[in-house]
């Protein structure tokens, strides 16, 4: 069986100023990254101009035996393509974590890929690096404020500015810096976050527009004074150098994917620590150049799912026209309770129904929002056809349509029936879309919607702590801000050793990180970390190249 | 008066396709990154061409009053091409450290820059940004293997692989990592260095091409066993994924100067506690197409030009053909004992006097390497003729040649002079270049040759643990490792106070820092540190954006 990186690396690729014609899009609206990488220019896409139509591709809860939403989102837009719908697709850019980590890459997979898949998975056009730097810089800036005399009086000890590095580096979640005496500066207690959780990544993804960018800049709480008022940036006055150290990075990115559709490739925050959805201005720029965009949020439809309806569609000012869930019948029963290494173990319809319970109430969790939902039910080789029937016969039951797909295996033609389907359900939808949280509702309000209606939680408990910060968040005028869940992406609960459809728990609220730039509250869950660690074993030690540049060990 | 980055942006630059081709680069060479930067492939540059000659650029050691180091460089190569010699000057790529903190960019000044000079000095083509990650993913490598059992039984407290950030980053000298308990980590001291200290940006300056890379990267020791033994990157098997981060940085990059000339920019070491000079490859390509190549070294003579000449021209197998040394009038004044704020106060020739003491020794120590010296004396609008005059006569009598040049506020044209006396030099250079450090020299010998003859000093006075360091690293067979010098550039001395010539001083080795990979041995002397601090008033709070995406206080 082929390797995702040789079958990237056996295609062909547009020349991408070829692929930009396909959106419209001219030399001058590019800046070139080599021949197959472009950064699309901020000039001319600020008009309001007809928009297309949006689909959200999200997951049941992921499994360690893969469901393939990026996979499908490309060979969705592949599909769309090939049956004469103009169509880009608009994803988030690999952080270097989890491409060193667990993953060992996130381009998509088999017959659908995004191209160069190395440069996208290692730094691509720098954005990231772009966003720790700023982000560090800032730091670097508040400790050297601190050093030199800390006219603000900002306290040492309630400073919430986080350094950053974009790689999974467990050793770094809690230091004490400024050690070594009076020339070195000043301890304190301090932690790295990944930099896909950074609020610069968060804000670069939100802003409309460089102006925009800087604004919020301004506006991010950095810490609090010696008398608890908050400092912000524009107190530090250093909006000006943190915006300016991301000048190429808010510009979006062009690649194709291996059918050779636009992909617009940008921002790339986590769905579990931060708002899990591609920035706006792509969004943007993709809805303003295709007639059809097909984009995903991260994990399951729980996390970046809700976020992207609750957080990004308000800003956006548009929702989703359709939203695919996608699931396989190994991660249903992984769900279901079986083991991975039982998945071998062949039919299992039991645990499928089980483990439909999972995806039944994302299905539900998504129709409240009055949006056409459908499932698509990706195949695997294993899988047997009273397996996939007894999918299809639960999905028919909630009155969903369930499309297989078999777009790793066969790109495009693989996801015709889904693009179909999509198209068939956008063309009837009513677009009576309903956010699930109202205007005005309080912090606690607007957790528990989250909470009781996509989780499914029967109760919320909150520390000690976060109760506090919510008195104090309400005195400082945060308290409408919307909220922004960290919690496990392996489970609807906050305990990722619960599969399917965990009933009678409860969402434990460990502590708020106010991400005012952003403009949301983060609420961390149950023992969610901002910086994920490495296994025993991580795809580090598998990739390489050889003397000529060539990468192995990306997939 | 214009400032640099006004200049810089009323200048039409030339297509970057077009600068290639005044060096026989087809666009098959190139990888674009916008119209006017790109980085030249590796392929087809590793056979022997006909080379061309190389002009080396030192200076004086640093003042305040500014020397104009790069500005004469990139000058000097306009002045070459305006005459008729085909010439590319060769730079290392500005640091963010700097460029945030105290000299606000490091692309030339005035009439001579090379652009775009905004791109350059921020991210660039993010070489810094993949030696940065590549640097910290094998620390999170090595903590990570600590934390999940050591099978390799690395000692936490005598790991020497620091972390890095490209930023003066005081806070970050030294930190405790691994805190937070069992499930966070394994606790240890560690530190940060600027990541142009970094030992991956050495390699990769010196690196032959990408084998080489890969073969010095497994050689990188980290740090050492419980039994002391030293442990290599190659023990972790991690050397292809580190290398894989560098495939795009280790490829040179191309931009322009305001006259157009080709300029390779590539690499970027700090002379005071790196090596100093911009990459192998990217000379080595210099040097196959054009006649003529000007490079610089970083800081005084006594750093860049000795690290140049005993680090550099060994793995470069060419030694410059001319050598000259930048001074000005004001920095003369500096070195004489006069204060930045009196260097107003109009001519002072017993203060030039005494200040040319400084480059006098430079002089000296240069001339023993058998190269021509030319001494390049950077106008001022404040000089005056008898100072002009006075520093002439004194070259005289040292028998170089001294020549005005007006580069900053004339361009190509106040270097004339200066280009023709560097052709002649050279012409007539009979070619016995001598090194300072004859093969088969102990640590001891090679410091004392340094500190004697390169910096005047007359004694070295050894710190317990650097004697020891020397026997541990004689038993590793380390012993005859060039030794690189980290010392302030202020000074000749190791007191950065010690202006002018000093004299009957010692030079205080406090610690060894062995970097196998790059294959030499960092020798730490006064208080020299890798990570630099911000300024009470740091350049970044001077650099702003506006909406249009046009950058203010860079210069």
């Amino acid at each position: 069986m082929k390797k995702d990186i040789e079958i990237a690396r056996a295609i062909e690729k547009e020349k991408i100023v070829t692929i930009a014609k396909k959106m419209n899009l001219t030399p001058d609206d590019l800046e070139l990254y080599g021949n197959y990488k472009a950064k699309i220019t901020l000039e001319k896409h600020t008009e309001s101009i007809e928009q297309g139509k949006m689909v959200l591709v999200t997951a049941i809860n992921p499994t360690p035996a893969g469901e393939g939403k990026s996979t499908v989102s490309i060979g969705l837009a592949d599909a769309m393509n090939a049956s004469g719908y103009q169509t880009v697709v608009a994803l988030r850019e690999p952080s270097l974590g989890p491409t060193l980590g667990i993953k060992g890459g996130a381009t998509g997979g088999g017959q659908a890929q995004i191209v160069p898949m190395e440069d996208i998975n290692l730094h691509f056009t720098g954005d990231i690096h772009a966003i720790s730097t700023a982000n560090n810089a800032l730091s670097a800036l508040i400790d050297n404020h601190i050093y030199q005399g800390n006219e603000l009086q900002i306290d040492p000890r309630r400073i919430t500015w986080k350094r950053v590095v974009d790689l999974n580096d467990r050793a770094l979640r809690h230091v004490v810096v400024g050690l070594g005496g009076p020339i070195q500066g000043v301890p304190r207690e301090d932690g790295f976050d990944i930099t896909v959780a950074s609020e610069i990544m968060a804000i670069l993804c939100l802003a409309k527009d460089l102006k925009d960018l800087k604004e919020r800049i301004s506006q991010i709480v950095i810490g609090y004074t010696y008398d608890k008022e908050p400092i912000s940036v524009k107190d530090l006055k250093v909006e000006g150098v943190i915006t300016a150290l991301l000048k190429d990075a808010i510009k979006p990115n062009l690649v194709q994917t291996l059918e050779h559709t636009p992909a617009i490739v940008h921002g790339g925050p986590f769905a579990n620590i931060a708002h899990g959805c591609n920035s706006i201005i792509a969004t943007k720029i993709a809805l303003q150049h295709a007639d059809y965009v097909i984009t995903e949020a991260g994990f399951g439809a729980d996390l970046g799912a809700e976020k992207f309806l609750d957080i990004k569609v308000p800003q956006l000012e548009k929702a989703p026209d359709a939203i695919v869930i996608v699931a396989t019948i190994r991660s249903l029963k992984m769900h279901g309770g079986v083991s991975l290494a039982d998945l071998a173990k062949g039919e299992n319809i039991p645990a499928i129904r089980d483990g439909f319970s999972n995806l039944a109430k994302h299905i539900d969790s998504l129709k409240a929002y009055h949006v056409p939902v459908i499932v698509s039910l990706n195949e695997f080789t294993t899988d047997t056809k009273s397996e996939l029937e007894a999918v299809k016969e639960m999905c028919d039951k909630q009155a969903i349509p369930c499309v297989e797909t078999s777009i790793w295996a066969n790109g495009s033609k693989g996801g015709l029936e889904l693009a179909k389907t999509v198209v068939d359900a956008i063309q009837t939808n009513t677009n009576d879309y309903t956010p699930l949280i109202p205007e005005g509702t309080s912090m606690q309000e607007k957790i528990a919607l989250i909470a009781k209606n996509t989780y499914g939680a029967t109760t919320i408990e909150y520390s000690a702590k976060a109760l506090t910060q919510i008195k104090q968040y309400q005195e400082l005028g945060w308290g409408e801000l919307p909220i922004c869940m960290a919690k496990t992406q392996y489970s609807l609960s906050d305990n990722p050793k619960l599969l399917g459809r965990p009933t009678d728990f409860a969402i434990h609220i460990r502590e708020f990180v106010p991400k005012i730039g952003a403009g949301f509250i983060v609420a961390l869950t149950g023992n969610v970390m901002t910086m994920p660690g490495l296994t025993k074993e991580p795809a580090a030690l598998e990739i390489d190249i050889d003397e000529n540049g060539n990468i192995s060990g990306l997939f």
